[in-house]
């Protein structure tokens, strides 16, 4: 397996170096990625973090309109308590933080410790675990945290731009997880840099349905599909577990390795769904969010919204990874 | 090779109506993607395409600030004039339409037929031909389109939108093709959908330097090296073509099968080659935008920015590839 990269030791510094020579907005400092302008007094601050591998998630939703600060770990690893630490107290304004946790155990225990040890910052976490495939897996206790994460980050940092309180950023955050749900399917394993082979076997004549982010099992392996059968299944566990029903958030999400051109096949298949299911996808989002490496294969994630969530998904946002203006 | 398609005749088609279902501002009819909003009066209408398996170029560039038009071929296989008839008839709003057209064998032809038939619209266009790979090659006599595209499309269509005539679009969509540079290195090859097989061989140990967008045979094989060494290489041949001075607008990009922790790897290295050039990145883009199917590898594209271009390039654009704001 070949990878752009120079050393498997440095490749998330390195990676790190890129996204901030490319984005001149952002900062990092100590494996931390800031945006350069500091924290805005009064605003509450975003704190989000996870393994590297799956970009643009975390880093790349740094910016205005969403996340102030990102701690990457190593490569499918938590990121440690320092990072947390010390991001949490660069981006309190005043206001108190958020911290946005996929459910992982190890993110889990890492954020809580951070939030033991940051003292005299305020802070609330939410935890995202939006994934229907398991209950629990390799990684996590509970459902895990994947796709709705986006839509937690983007919403939750509208309405702290907008100056609300720590208590309702919060609120709103756990009513976007509570509203989401989501559902993978692999085709091809992901290779990390430091193992250099694949992290698991898939034949070519099969798929793995309800895969993690970082390659855990799902539900069960099944027949290579058509882009229609296979979105269908993925639309049937989301549908079974939150019925679709008013405007959606919809997003199709590459794994890393997916072309384009076969996610939006994956969509027109996913919002014929939804259309005959009696509801609307209102807003959406293809492409690479929340990768897997190298991984082929799409997730879909489905978010309920409302007038409120509608009018935060809309705002402004200025990140590597989602951009737009009024 | 899996694929997330229905039937590889229809990719094509299923794409597109993803596309303009995820992007209502969009239309398609008869293998043409518009604005949907329709031409605006008095404003000169840009018009591209060529093959499909690029994603997202041509298509996921139509919207404000680019293009009003794309016309998608086949997988790797150039519009027919007929498309491209449509599509100028359709976005000519009475000031002439601009046709943008990568320099490939069948686009040039297929455009030149299409321009010959279009009858009571101005018509000019321009040749996008940056790659310094290779002089000729099996889609094309002369240098290669390819990167540059996106430059050309973005910030002629940014001048069209402020009203400027058709010969002043034209000559700064020259000028941008002037000024720019690429050279795209593979990891691996890519896949059509209706062959399944690898386009070419590419074994674990090597790399292709220069291939082309079709995976068309570059320079020559080299060893598979570090990021630093690769980027150096495709710098070295963009450096070697076109000096490195003043402001750069600088894209890597993903040939669709890449991680984009990969790619940021990339860009510090180029960032780094052009600083030690004496030369600054002044703008920049990272991710997948000019790609070749599941292609793992990239290309770097090289612009020298003055400010006029720069002031088109950070003009607000609303589109699928690229969105941003003022």
């Amino acid at each position: 397996m070949k990878k752009l990269i120079n050393d498997p030791g440095a490749v998330v510094e390195d990676a790190l170096n890129g996204l901030v020579a490319a984005h001149p907005s952002l900062a990092v400092r100590d494996r931390v990625v800031y945006r350069a302008a500091g924290p805005r007094p009064g605003k509450v601050g975003l704190v989000s973090g996870g393994g590297s591998g799956h970009e643009p998630l975390h880093a790349g939703f740094v910016g205005h309109g969403m996340l102030d600060a990102a701690c990457p770990g190593e490569v499918f690893t938590s990121p440690v308590p320092d990072q947390i630490v010390a991001a949490t107290a660069a981006v309190d304004g005043g206001a108190g933080v958020l911290h946005v946790v996929k459910n992982y155990t190890g993110d889990v225990l890492n954020f809580e410790m951070a939030a033991e040890l940051a003292e005299d910052v305020e802070i609330v976490s939410v935890l995202v675990n939006d994934d229907v495939a398991v209950q629990d897996s390799l990684y996590t206790a509970g459902r895990r945290g994947t796709g709705a994460t986006v839509f937690v980050e983007k919403i939750a940092g509208a309405l702290a731009e907008e100056g609300a309180p720590l208590a309702e950023v919060a609120r709103v955050a756990s009513e976007v997880n509570a509203r989401s749900r989501s559902f993978g399917i692999a085709l091809t394993s992901c290779t990390t840099p430091a193992s250099g082979k694949p992290t698991f076997e898939l034949p070519e004549s099969d798929v793995e349905l309800g895969v993690g982010i970082h390659g855990e099992p799902g539900r069960q392996r099944a027949p290579m599909a058509s882009a229609r059968e296979l979105a269908a299944l993925a639309m049937e566990a989301v549908h079974g577990d939150l019925p679709l029903e008013g405007d959606l958030l919809v997003m199709v999400n590459g794994m890393g390795g997916t072309p384009l051109m076969e996610l939006y096949v994956v969509f027109a298949e996913v919002a014929a769904y939804v259309r005959g299911k009696g509801a609307r996808v209102a807003r959406s989002l293809v492409g690479n969010y929340v990768t897997s490496l190298d991984m082929q294969g799409f997730s879909v994630t489905v978010c309920r919204l409302d007038d409120t969530l509608t009018r935060l998904w809309d705002a402004p946002v200025e990140t590597p990874g989602l951009r737009w203006g009024r």
